[in-house]
């Protein structure tokens, strides 16, 4: 193995975590910011890596029954007028239409706004009101639910700050709407898409994540019960990778979604959502990329290797192109994890130095040198992204090892990531070992420190005072292992569940 | 065969086409109106059908180069104001977004918009101008040429009068966006894409075209070259189904894109767009349906058959389905251009007629009905959606030319929409026979006339006054056979080349 001490991305994640993350995001050519405030674009890397997300997540959408459709942008101001947490929640910060045309405005010489609209309308900023609207058109009858509906959109919300894939104006996502006959289906199905996140975020992402229910003050405005997987950044702190909301009957009576059941009353539906966006892809760069740029988890990288070749003249280049054409052809040929090989021959005339940083820095889970000598041996110069381990492998064995070596990969992103985790969760039992969990050791260095603690509470209230002073939030209850009663680190009064506490994005 | 005086859509093509088209529509699910003015909601078996043509389509973008990626949905006003003829051409019909929240309305109780914008934002209508603000900054040297990107994306351009997936406010579609160092280049790239196009319509679609370009008159707002394909529907008026355009330097122009070439000399550079919509689902529906409903061809078909179990009671019932299921996955783990078999198997507890029906309507291409009886033979009946023939076949037979029967219905609904616009396709050379071909036979059936007259002509102002008279649009000067001189069939004068007029959607 090299060692060096320079970084390919500057600077590192211990020198400036925010800045390293919009680095890396530079230097694999993900995304970059438009002239529309708080709008990003996707560029072709970036947007092939959401592609596959979509492919992934898609798939495991219709395995459990889903079909995708499309509802319209924009949204009548009176439809979010209806539901009253909805309102407070999204009405502050969204995109107003107020007119349909442009004229020439005298005054500037440029244009200005012309054909007042009668009411305004709101660029979505998620679709509950509208596709609500339809479902109360479509669901008469009992044997017309369950609806299980997926939209895959933009959406706007008008976010002060904003960061690349964690936080824009406008982003890309997926929203599930169903509507079911009970409440316990309902909430069946809560929980069941949750699962579909949490096995999307572990088995394709390679990014482990905590299943649990969101305290009150947390819920999506107008849910009864919100759950989310919450992962670990490399900085420690979370970040919510997705959400699935049981709303209950509080859009059902809002938008009269009414059926006769099977004893012929009229009764109000039972109404779940759930979500992921492009927020994903900032939460699979803050986990798994380090001081050298992107690394990618094979099952989602555009390209699961790069053939580089290596030669000094035209003499030897037919020669080392056509040995790599058909190495790259016969690695193709192979499935990796539901999708075909994908291997890219980068001929490009670049020095050889700026072309594998350019791999490395884009994240592509191995590199493949090819020069005469390696040609001559039949043997090939592999290099693994996520470890650095670099050795000479003879060809066939590249090729009959090629799948175990991504899936290798995979794993290896996992576990480090789940070591991340677990080395930084921490069950915390008194206020004095809360504050000091999450209070800077160095002020040099402010964003490493803290992770997860877990902490009996009595109530959100007891505890929000402190979490607002160390700008700490109540992440999730974990749905799993949270049987035992405990004592409030607070208040040491007695409290029947454990939530998980951490600074968030 | 069957034959029955009733047909399954209400009004029938020669009744009311335009009405018969909603019918269509209707029976299929393919979408509705929504209560926001102009947008449609695509339902599900629309919404496959739409993300099976995007499949065809990308995979066909991909193949010549392009890469996907995501710009903005928000356009400032100002970069709108920059290429005059484009300003004219959407500044007319687009949804204006002004402020960026709501807050309380004391008057009315309700909200109000509130937060205006500094700059009014414009919901993209089409994307030359966002995308080219980022190209201006990413083209720096004729290394980085050429610029071959695609974006999937939802437009709005507010119009009037409003038709599903014809002419709808939000419409889905994608807008290919390509910078080049050279004319010859971006000239070929339009063409090329032009090809592609109509590659899609003919042998996917099945939708023969004529590719031709378009009149300085219905050039796109900003354009040098617009070439586009002209299909004809059953009421044989044309449908623009595709466009492509070459922008020369007007964009690279107006903003700015400029690169150093090969000499060293700054020079602008050479755009092309080019881009299909959901506009697409209504050529198809308009080309293949009929009375009784939708008819799809295979190769785009969410579900390529249906199978439905018929039985008395439950004792027949499991052997009967066991028997459907088994057939089910046999056809399923066939391939039909690329993808895999879909077979649904409809156990739903209706009446066996309305059953049928339905998948009638929705345009399945075969249907497979199996009961106790043909089990015995082992034995299934068959009928295609195309021709309505009906048979028996032995299973093993479905089995092994079920791929064979895809295909000859996929072949005989090109062949049948070919054979509709080679006999409505009349080369006409007199005013007195022009106005003769545009003019209804009968007052009744005022859409079944006329169709696609090839005439020569000597200039768009000397026919216009006819044309305006008589509702006829200039479609495109075909590219294809079209170098014989002749007489302009107006004025008498010579003409160069000959155009295809027609009523228009």
């Amino acid at each position: 193995m090299n060692t060096k001490a320079k970084t390919a991305i500057s600077p590192t994640r211990a020198e400036d975590y925010p800045e390293w993350y919009q680095q890396v995001i530079k230097g694999a050519d993900l995304a970059e910011n438009s002239p529309v405030r708080g709008c990003m674009v996707i560029k072709p890397w970036g947007y092939a890596l959401w592609e596959n997300m979509q492919r992934g997540l898609d798939k495991m959408f219709k395995a459990t029954g889903h079909q995708n459709a499309y509802f319209p942008l924009f949204i009548p101001m009176s439809f979010l007028e209806k539901e009253a947490q909805h309102v407070e929640g999204f009405a502050k910060e969204c995109a107003v239409v107020t007119h349909h045309r442009l004229e020439p405005d005298p005054e500037t010489g440029g244009l200005r706004p012309a054909g007042p609209l009668e009411e305004p309308l709101i660029v979505r900023p998620t679709s509950e009101t509208i596709i609500g609207a339809m479902y109360a058109k479509w669901v008469q009858s009992y044997r017309d639910l369950p609806i299980l509906i997926n939209q895959w959109a933009n959406v706007v919300r008008w976010e002060m700050r904003t960061r690349l894939f964690l936080r824009t104006a406008e982003f890309l996502w997926q929203e599930g709407h169903t509507v079911h006959a009970t409440r316990e289906e309902a909430i069946e199905e809560t929980y069941k898409m949750l699962d579909v996140y949490a096995d999307f975020a572990e088995n394709y992402m390679a990014v482990p994540v905590i299943r649990g229910e969101k305290t009150a003050g947390e819920r999506f405005p107008g849910a009864d019960i919100t759950v989310s997987i919450e992962a670990m950044m490399q900085d420690r702190k979370a970040l919510q990778a997705g959400t699935s909301h049981f709303l209950g009957q509080n859009f059902s009576r809002a938008q009269e979604i009414k059926f006769q059941d099977r004893d012929g009353e009229i009764a109000f539906a039972w109404t779940t959502s759930w979500g992921v966006s492009t927020r994903l892809v900032g939460a699979l760069i803050m986990t798994h990329a380090d001081d050298d740029g992107m690394v990618l988890p094979p099952k989602l990288a555009p390209a699961h290797a790069v053939i580089l070749p290596i030669y000094r003249d035209e003499t030897q280049r037919e020669a080392v192109l056509e040995y790599c054409r058909q190495l790259q052809q016969e690695l193709s040929t192979q499935a990796y994890a539901g999708r075909a090989v994908e291997v890219e021959l980068d001929d490009r005339d670049l020095r050889g130095g700026d072309k594998k940083w350019f791999h490395v820095k884009r994240g592509v889970p191995l590199r493949i040198e090819i020069g005469p000598k390696d040609i001559a041996k039949n043997a090939v110069f592999v290099a693994r992204r996520d470890t650095k381990e670099q050795q000479s492998l003879a060809r066939n064995e590249l090729v009959s090892g090629f799948i175990g070596l991504l899936d290798s990969i995979q794993r290896n992103l996992f576990d480090r990531a789940k070591q991340m985790q677990v080395q930084h969760t921490r069950v915390i039992k008194t206020e004095a070992e809360f504050r000091d969990f999450f209070t800077p050791a160095n002020a040099e260095s402010p964003e490493a420190h803290g992770g997860f603690a877990l902490c009996h509470f009595h109530s959100e209230e007891s505890v929000q005072p402190l979490l607002d002073e160390l700008k700490v939030t109540i992440r999730c209850i974990p749905l799993a292992n949270n049987d035992q009663p405990g004592i409030c680190f607070m208040t040491g009064k007695a409290a029947e569940k454990q939530a998980v506490f951490a600074k968030a994005y």
